[in-house]
């Protein structure tokens, strides 16, 4: 066998949510093998997991990656002023070289806190699936399309999306391509249902943004008379390959059409609460069976990628919001992060530990204070792991990361390259200021 | 002099919040001496502080840090039943062994996440001590009382608290006593006012719990006819030497109250949000003057000491349930959990960096992916940066941490010492099953 993981922690998530204490792990050919209490036979690498939680790697079901450049700019203010002054006039600048530096930082800043999958929206796809390969971890890239607030063409923007489509969907590979289109008030009906129809006659799902802001849905209703799901029902745009980013205000109606469409709701609590955006009703989703799965939003409005983070604030968001305590328990957050992502992302050979499953692994280290005692693994996962405690790192049985040290990427040059290209990007706009 | 930092990114949290790019500091007795583009001199020790913020020590208002060792013991539970069937049997069987342990491995994690203070409410409050002065931070510790849920009379819960006040605070060091009445429900009125008193006759804080939960008021409006905050005002409670922790449910005229008595009220929202206790109203707090400083309350219901992740959730949450982005901004956060701190335990030496100051230092390394590019620094302590970045901790001029290599305590023994006696504790309840 090509890897061998031993005597960890081994945190399943499959379907009993199963944790399997002193337990190995047999990777082969970028699958796993074989978990039992011992892995007989030689290994060409072993890996020793003793004291390290063995877990499924994370899955992001919602980034824009390409914004990790644009960290920090500017914070703290409401969402119109944010995107009208501060980021529209940046990404008025993005340059090919900017969205790749600003994907590879994103990417090394993922891997290194344990997310192996991710599922992003942007221009420029060639760069973020250049940064995505040479980092080693897996990426859904979706061709971000509007025509109602750009130059654009339905055609235009349908003749990119599918090129890309093609290009990256008939070869093997960690890059998948979705369409994106942006949001029901950015893109044409016409667009809708054009992207629809593709991706199903390309067999590829759709990623978009819905019912994010309270205005977004007031707006929706009075120009269509419908609310944002609603009226994606109405135009026939929704199914099982839909990932619906945010869904921060179904009307009641709207809950039952996100289950019987069978919507993959990515809820984005960090995202939501700093740009103010309101609180999603994760635990009616829950209750009504409709599947969420869990992200970070791009970094301008995070400012990080780190889902460990993400996995705290959903649980705590949505205690304190119902009032009841045991409210989205920590393995129901942890099924969100990893194996919810991943059916989100119609990816069912990953998001868990299982034989015949493909080998995304992630190795935590529990020898910390924030881990010790060593009580409940799921608990200290959501409630008390970093991601600086992420040890060791392997998507498709290629080990990414091994005890920090990062394998796939010179992090010191990402960095230096990423700090390069944010001056240069800040000059262009005359806020060069904004750099310390 | 001692100790020289050079050329770091200064965020001093003075009152002007200014930020010094490019600016050494020199540190001489245990306190900053000068501040500046380029100190002269030679000093025993010199760190380079290129590419690291250097900040005031954190400050956490509010622990109960032997409970570090019943971290992930017991979650997603509501309240009454975490407390009544988890929490309190365990601590029956508390020994002083398990209390310097599980104090010792809370020292250890705040350290080596940038928190120099803290402020706590414990019993065996001698074992808290040695704790602090072996991990060499700095510690307020408050006895705690209570006669109406223990068989304790009100005599000898204030001999107890009375001689360690007496101990402790005088002589010179990082361990200061306050009084802690746990309680308006738990406590007596008779021993609330002999507490306030011996407070002021002696010249030290009272450290008390107080509108947690709607329980919690409720049943103070049935059983006194006043909600907590109007009961201690009343009973002559209150004035600036006391830290309010939680106040959660404050009716209108308990805004002016706390604002009129210069009450220092602890924000605890990680542990408020977790066992869904309710959300403090942080932003009213401030737009009247309200003094606020930041706490995670014990790990048991938070599940770390991690403060920045409390900055960053105290940002996030208000941001979201006042509807607006620009509420409680990064900088408000800062000095919430720095200077706010130090205001709240009536220590004027320290919680920023001033000449004249304690040098209660961290330095946090910004060549970090989530640090990465470098805009602005106090965005970045508060939305971006984890404890994990924190490089290098100092207290009272001495250095703690240097290249997050803990130089006080030996890590490895401390989390050794912490699961060989969360076993023992475990053991003796009947609960050994807890560990994994």
């Amino acid at each position: 066998m090509d890897v061998k993981i031993e005597k960890g922690t081994v945190v399943t998530v499959d379907g009993e949510g199963r944790v399997l204490k002193d337990h190995s792990l047999a990777v082969e050919d970028g699958r796993i093998v074989e978990i039992s209490r011992r892995v007989a036979g030689e290994a060409e690498h072993v890996i020793d997991a003793r004291g390290k939680i063995v877990m499924p790697g994370l899955v992001n079901t919602h980034t824009h990656l390409a914004m990790t450049l644009m960290r920090g700019v500017a914070d703290d203010l409401p969402l119109m002023k944010w995107l009208q002054e501060e980021i529209w006039p940046l990404e008025a600048n993005l340059e090919p070289r900017h969205i790749y530096a600003g994907s590879l930082l994103g990417c090394l800043e993922m891997l290194m806190g344990g997310t192996t999958t991710f599922n992003d929206m942007y221009f420029q796809l060639d760069e973020v699936a250049r940064a995505v390969e040479e980092s080693g971890i897996r990426g859904v890239l979706s061709h971000a399309m509007f025509d109602l607030v750009a130059e654009t063409s339905v055609e235009e923007a349908m003749r990119e999306g599918r090129a890309k489509v093609r290009k990256y969907n008939s070869r093997p590979g960690r890059v998948r391509v979705f369409f994106g289109p942006h949001a029901p008030y950015t893109c044409s009906e016409e667009l809708l249902v054009a992207a629809k129809e593709e991706a199903e006659r390309l067999g590829t799902g759709l990623h978009i943004h819905v019912s994010e802001t309270r205005q977004e849905v007031e707006d929706s209703r009075r120009e269509k008379g419908l609310a944002p799901i609603e009226y994606l029902e109405k135009i026939g745009f929704l199914g099982p390959e839909v990932v619906a980013a945010h869904c921060v205000w179904p009307k009641e109606r709207e809950f039952e059409v996100l289950r019987e469409r069978g919507v993959k709701v990515s809820h984005n609590p960090i995202s939501n609460m700093k740009i103010a955006a309101g609180i999603a009703p994760v635990p009616e989703y829950l209750n009504k069976g409709i599947q969420v799965s869990l992200a970070t939003d791009g970094a301008a409005s995070n400012n990080t990628l780190d889902m460990f983070e993400t996995m705290k604030m959903t649980a705590l968001l949505h205690k304190v919001t119902s009032g009841d305590a045991s409210a989205v328990p920590a393995g129901t957050v942890l099924e969100m992060a990893t194996a919810g992502g991943a059916r989100a992302l119609g990816m069912e050979e990953i998001g868990s530990l299982e034989v015949g499953k493909r080998a995304d692994i992630v190795l935590v280290n529990t020898k910390v204070p924030n881990l010790t005692p060593f009580t409940n693994p799921v608990s200290h996962l959501v409630y008390a792991a970093r991601s600086s405690d992420v040890d060791t790192v392997m998507v498709d049985g290629r080990i990414l990361m091994e005890g920090r040290r990062v394998r796939s990427l010179d992090p010191g040059a990402v960095l230096e390259l990423a700090a390069r290209e944010t001056e240069h990007l800040l000059e262009k706009g005359g806020k060069l200021e904004r750099l310390t």
